[in-house]
Order: structure tokens, then C-alpha cells, then sequence
């Protein structure tokens, strides 16, 4: 077969699955999902040593150690692994939920229940434990999944794959509930994003070279998981010791993530105490501020360093690091503006102890999610309480912010009537 | 300006008009809509000369009676445009709405609040209304609306779209919240469809060859209103009478609609009773009758006219018209596997007394709306009790089935805090 043939027959395989999982009981999947941590935990050696070859392979070709670092399997993270499974093994499961049921005027009952996508298709890079996740997510909501890892952890991906296979069919998940694409072959990707007729979506996540392929290939909708370009604003009459703990923790507690903040705004009127208060916490973590004119001249005046002035780019830069790029505003209104214009409307947050002002910030700014008071860093499927998530979505449709379990549904409407006829 | 930097101006200042539509109030955009309804009527005779010439034009081309009547506006079906206008206008506005609302462990207060979608791109073929109904609804919600309806209409179209802009302008709305491409060159439908920077969400209303020219070209999220290859199932337990009711509903109260059926499947045990009463009811219409080996027999011992003998090819057809594929079938699981592999998933019914044959129906077929003793004809926004309805979506994603204002509307998460950091 070729590989084109290859991926097709993944999907007629996985929509034949699709229809069968669509039916399983919660109390099926639920066992499933144990059989599979289990055997995830039984296959450690297995699995490190497939491991052990990607990280062969990454050592020789140089990858960063942050790389590296995401590649790396272990035998506690094989158990948070495994632990993972059993946690989403115990969420309530979504579907066959009636969202909403009403008697028409024609007298018929519609129900608008929840149900299963059908095959979800994933597409991802370096860390092998996606493959896990996303499969375990995809199970539980009834979905079959397609999984399309990168070729650096293509070893560990296969180990992790066929264990979750082999255990759910053994607990009696139909064959080919889960499948991973064994080609590296980068074509694979363009091949899955042309499929419409077996995958009914595709969610990539990885960086924005692999975005940008399956966006522009794709015939079927695409839930990225993009840029988090998140800002913070302290207003004129924010709490300022509030307003450092938040900066600090959204900028510092983790900065390579997507909920970190890139930008912090404030307002010209606290912005000498605002950064007096901030400079020696920034200073102990050896944050990199690209600071705008007012910015800078304050923060020169107290010597602080590393100091940098700003370009626009640094507006429009995700830097996921202990980098900060701060600008000196007039009003709400133009931080509301810069947000609309150098955010990726992922989560921001606006410092205030003016409810109007925080009222105003959170109507007009249009992101997945907007604080008042509160770290960026929250946006998050677990703290949010959906147990688990399967990403952020950056897209507006269908799911937006954390994706958890119910994003991975969609719904039908059942019609129960008494021979009704439209005149 | 060239064609493109044409659509990407349009994009440009939708998308500033997307701003400021978000923020505007439902009493402001009803009031808006009231002014549309007038300007429409006002401007009935300008509407009805600009409609002339679409008609001299399709005339002089030969296109069919259908297409030309579909095309033509006249005083009654310019006031039902208005009529239509005014009627969204009184419909509950779902901006703003809080969809749940909870606390979570890190006492985040968290509102899921429905919010417009932004820009909203309508490509859509032939009938003129479209160019009312699709603005309106947008209006409605909140969302720019970018128009490219087909060349045949164009005139008209421009003539309806000023008279929203217009009097929309008047009314207090944002500038180009309604904006309606001049341009019939083919090439703008791509040029739109590639521009998710502008446009968050693409509805193609037309033939196959629009929408498959949207999904290839699209970067961002497309809700295709496609083909409808609807079924009905009469089971060996169904009422032989509702059977006939719901079958001759579904099929010739108005053959050219998406939700009319293009199947009958029938229980081979009921199968000769069931067409002896249907024949004559059928006959009445002059349906066009194209059987399996089975049906073709039992209708040509009754002499049944027009008949015809099945071919694979017509189980996937959508007629639109008074023909009717027919197959006679062993068992229920025959009916949802036939279903399964020849439906379009748009709407499909079964008829039976039996409740548990029933329940498996609706279960198991994985259609935007299923059916039990009720003609799939009711598949319709209005029938719904949305009020009002941008089409049939055939997606699966964000909106399935009818979809109406809620549809048209996204989410975001508004998060407030007392000054909350994540550990």
C-alpha cells in the first residue's frame, strides 16, 4: 500500500470503529480506560526503551535540551501517565446528555442530546505523551481517533499506541478505536487534512509550521491550538501589590506555556510605583523586559536589568520565556485597543479595583477567556474543573479556550412524534 | 483597487464594524432592523427595476422556469422580505446570555457568556431574499456580515443590501456591518474563503460546486448547507396509514427542499400492504417510482406508473423532484445500516408502533435530526421554534440541523477574581 492508500484505509477503519463507539456504555469505556493504564504501566520497559531510540536519535541530531527534555519518558512519567487515564476513567462521560428538550408547536418531542464526533483526528509533535492523552480524551467521548505524531518520538508513540490498542480490545473497544500513523512521511499530514469523508476533525497541535499545513490542506473543521499572546493591564486604580503578584505569576510561575503573559500594559498614572513595586521581583527571576519609551526611562532609573527597548514586533511576539515586553498606556480604552489589535485573544486581564472599568475590559475585549483580578495562568481545563482538556483552542468555533471532554462531542436532534405531517 | 485588495478592504472594515456591532444593544439593533424593514418597503419599485434586469439577463440565457422563478422578486414577496425582517426583529436576542456559570476551587467566579461569532461570510446562489435573511439574522447577533451572492441575482442584490446598509447607517449601526461584494468574479470566492484573518466563519448556500469550491479554498470554519438525501423506514410494525401519511408528506409536499425524502426503505413483511396503499396516493402526483427487484414487482402487478428499476446510483441521489427511490429490506438493522452508508445525515424517520425497534432507530443513526412517526419535513428553524434560520447546517461542527441565532453566536469565559495566582 502506499501512503495514501495507507491513510485511507485508516479511515474507512477508524469510521467503522467510530459507529460501533458511539454505542458503548459509559461503563464499557470506563473499564477500557483501566485495562489501558494498566497495560501502559505493565509495558514500562517496553515503552522507555522505544523511548531510548527517539532519544538516541535527538541526541544526534542536536535538539535543544528543552526538546529533549519534552521527549524524555521516565518511570514516573509512564505513571502520571497511566495515573491520567484512570483520572479521566472516573469524569462523568458526556454523551447521551439531553442538553435541551422542547414540544414543538406541531406537538412533536425534540430532544437535542449530546453524541460522539465520530473519528477525531490529532496531529502533534515532540511530546509523546499526547498520544496518551488525546487518545484516552477521544475513548471516553466515544470518538475513534486517528493519531499522527512526529517523526522525533515516533518510537515512543507506536509503544504508547499499541498498548492502548491491544488493552482496549481486549476490554472490548471495537479494532481500531485508536490508530497511529507508523509513516514519518510528512505527506501524511495533507493526506489526513484532505479526508473529509472519515475525519470530521482535525485538531493540530504543535508549532505554527504544522498549523499552517493542516489549515491550508484541510477540508474538515480544524480546532487550533495557537499562539498564546496573553496580556495583562494595570489600570490607574488597580491594587498594586495585587497587581506585581499576578504579573510575576503569569509571567514567571511557567513561562513556556500558552497561558503565560507575553505583554504587561499599564497605566500611565500608577506606572512609576507599578514598576518600582515589580523590578526586584522581575529582578530575581532575571526577566528580560523590552520596554516602551515611559517604560524604559522609569526602569533605567532604577537600573534594572536585562532592559531592552521595545519594537512593535515585541507586541506580536509569544516569547514563552522570561521575557516581558511592557508598555505605558493613557487609558482602559487604548489597552482594550492594544489587546484587540497585538493580542491572540487566548486570555487577558485587566488590575483594577474600578468595577466599571473591569466591566468595560471584560465585554469589549474579545478572547477565549478575560480576568478580572485573577492570573492568565487559570486558563486551563483542570482549573477550570473539566478534569481534563484536550488543548486550548484558540479558534472561536465549536470550542473555544480549554477543550475539554464536552468539546470533544457534538449533538443530534431526537424527534419523537405521533404521525405528524407538515402542511 | 484590484479584485483583491477589494475583498481584503471589505474584510478590513467588517471586521472594525464586528468591533462595534458586539457592543450595541438589542434595543438598538431591533430598532435597526425596523429601519431595514421600512427602507425595503420604501424602496420596493428601485428593488423591483434592479430585479428587471437579473430577469431580462436570465432570460436572455434560458435559464429554467424554476431558476427564473426563484430569481423574481414582485411586490408580495419584496413585503415578505420585510415582513421577515421585522420578524426577527421580535425574536429574544442571545448576545449576552449567560450560558452556566459556576465557582471554581480556586474561587474563580466563571461565566460561559454567548458572544457574536464576528464576521460572518455568506456566499449564497440565485434567490435575492438571501441577501435580506442572511444580513438580518447576522444583524440580529451581532456580527458583520460580508454578502457574495451569485451573478444571476446581482442587481438585486445590490439593491437590497444598500437599502440595509443604508438604513442601518441611519439607525445607529456600525458602518459596513452589512457589506455585499459588487464584484461577480468568480475568483472572490476564493479570495474570501483564504481570508480568515477577516472572515471567522464561511456559509456556502448553493450547489456542489460552490460549496466544494469554499471547502477547498477555506482557512476558517465553513458550515456547508448541503445535500439532503433524506429517508423514511416503514418497519414491519409501523401503521400502515401514518406510513403513508408521513411518506407522501415527506416526499411531494415540496420535492425541491433539502428535508424532503429521496427513500423509502420497507420491511419486506409489510412491503406489498404498505405499497398497495401508497400506489394510488402516489399515482395522484405522478411520482416517479425507481424500485428494487422486490417493490418493482409487487407496484408493476399494479400496473403502477412511472416505474422504473433501481439502480445503486439512486440511492445517493437527491432528487429534489417527484421520484422516489424505493428498497424493500429484511430487518431494522438493515434500515440504519442503509441509512448509514447511502444518507447524507441531514433527516431521516422511522415508523413503527414498536418502541424499542424505535429507540434503536434514533439511537444508531447518526443524522442532524432522526424521526419517529413524523414526516422529516419538520427539519426547519421555523418548525423548531427558532423563529428564524440562516439554512439546514449538514455539519456536524458548531451548528448541526437548523440553524438559528444561537448558531450564529460563539462563547467566551469572563473570570472574575479577588487577585487569585496559580501555585
Amino acid at each position: 500500500m502506499d501512503l495514501n492508500e495507507q491513510i485511507q484505509d485508516f479511515g474507512r477503519r477508524a469510521r467503522g470503529a467510530a459507529r460501533l463507539l458511539s454505542q458503548i456504555s459509559s461503563a464499557q469505556k470506563n473499564a477500557a480506560l483501566l485495562a489501558m493504564a494498566d497495560e501502559i504501566l505493565a509495558r514500562t520497559a517496553t515503552i522507555l526503551a522505544a523511548n531510548e531510540k527517539d532519544l538516541a536519535t535527538a541526541r544526534s541530531r542536536n535538539l535543544s535540551s528543552a526538546m529533549i527534555d519534552r521527549l524524555t519518558l521516565n518511570p514516573p512519567r509512564v505513571e502520571a501517565m497511566a495515573q491520567g487515564i484512570r483520572e479521566v476513567a472516573t469524569l462523568p462521560d458526556p454523551v447521551g446528555e439531553v442538553i435541551r428538550e422542547w414540544t414543538s408547536l406541531s406537538g412533536l418531542r425534540i430532544s437535542k442530546v449530546r453524541v460522539p464526533i465520530g473519528v477525531v483526528g490529532i496531529i502533534y509533535e515532540s511530546r509523546p505523551n499526547v498520544t496518551s492523552d488525546a487518545a484516552v480524551l477521544c475513548t471516553k467521548t466515544g470518538n475513534a481517533t486517528i493519531l499522527r505524531g512526529g517523526s522525533e518520538s515516533i518510537h515512543s508513540n507506536l509503544a504508547i499506541a499499541e498498548a492502548l490498542e491491544q488493552a482496549g480490545a481486549k476490554a472490548g473497544l471495537p479494532n481500531d478505536s485508536v490508530l497511529l500513523i507508523p509513516s514519518t512521511d510528512r505527506r501524511a499530514v495533507r493526506l489526513m487534512a484532505e479526508m473529509d469523508r472519515y475525519i470530521d476533525l482535525i485538531v493540530p497541535r504543535g508549532g505554527k509550521a504544522l498549523i499552517e499545513a493542516v489549515v491550508r490542506a484541510a477540508r474538515m473543521p480544524v480546532i487550533k491550538h495557537s499562539d498564546g499572546i496573553c496580556i495583562a493591564y494595570v489600570d490607574a486604580e488597580a491594587d498594586l501589590d495585587m497587581a506585581v503578584e499576578i504579573v510575576v505569576n503569569a509571567k514567571t510561575q511557567r513561562p513556556g506555556v500558552c497561558n503565560a503573559i507575553e505583554t504587561v500594559l499599564v497605566h500611565r498614572a500608577v506606572a512609576p510605583d507599578f514598576l518600582r513595586k515589580l523590578a526586584p521581583r522581575f529582578a530575581q527571576k532575571k526577566v528580560e523586559v523590552r520596554a516602551d519609551e515611559k517604560a524604559f526611562s522609569v526602569l533605567a532609573a532604577l537600573d534594572y536589568q536585562p532592559l531592552r527597548r521595545a519594537t512593535e514586533e515585541d507586541w506580536r511576539t509569544e516569547f514563552l520565556d522570561y521575557i516581558l515586553a511592557l508598555r505605558v498606556i493613557d487609558s482602559p480604552n487604548d489597552a482594550i485597543a492594544h489587546v484587540g489589535q497585538f493580542g491572540s485573544h487566548h486570555s487577558d486581564c485587566i488590575v483594577t479595583r474600578n468595577e466599571a472599568t473591569a466591566e468595560q475590559f471584560l465585554r469589549e475585549v474579545d478572547s477565549a477567556t478575560v480576568y478580572w483580578n485573577a492570573s492568565t495562568r487559570f486558563t486551563d481545563g483542570g482549573e477550570f474543573g473539566f478534569g481534563a482538556e484536550i488543548g486550548i483552542s484558540t479558534d472561536k468555533l465549536h470550542a473555544r479556550g480549554p477543550m475539554g471532554l464536552e468539546e470533544l462531542t457534538t449533538y443530534k436532534y431526537v424527534i419523537r412524534g405521533q404521525g405528524q405531517v407538515r402542511t
